[in-house]
């Protein structure tokens, strides 16, 4: 389990890095993440209005960009979807 | 990213069904995963004490059982611990 950890922290912080605040995701990192990282867990990516309705249930301090408990609370959900644990 | 995700849910699913519900951990399950899963993320696996103190930080309903989501907090604090994030 740790090795997984270690795969999801690293990632987060290689598309983090991208612009802007090396430890949060902006929309665009976030749309680069999802389209590349979760292909088949987050459908339409493509779709500005799919990543637009992620950023907005996500950041709940409202500021444009995603902390790294923000975005684990994106694949919390998407892990519990998939492992078909009720929500 | 999916591949990561795709262990930890399995992992999960494996140690919560051990006894009792398949779908949760008990406190017994969370002291084996942690243990055989978490040696390095979480020390002192082996006092009682301390996986009490995890258990009951982390069991928001306070039924003795962790929830995929509860357990997901877990390894979110760790994993953000782990990471360097602030908190």
């Amino acid at each position: 389990m740790e090795a997984a950890i270690n795969t999801l922290v690293n990632q987060f912080k290689t598309f983090a890095g991208n612009d802007g605040s090396a430890d949060t995701l902006s929309k665009e990192e976030l749309r680069s993440l999802v389209s590349s990282q979760l292909p088949n867990f987050v459908k339409n990516s493509s779709d500005p209005a799919v990543i637009d309705q992620l950023m907005s249930s996500l950041d709940q301090n409202n500021d444009g960009e995603l902390t790294f408990i923000e975005f684990w609370q994106l694949i919390g959900r998407l892990a519990s979807k998939h492992g078909g644990f009720s929500q």
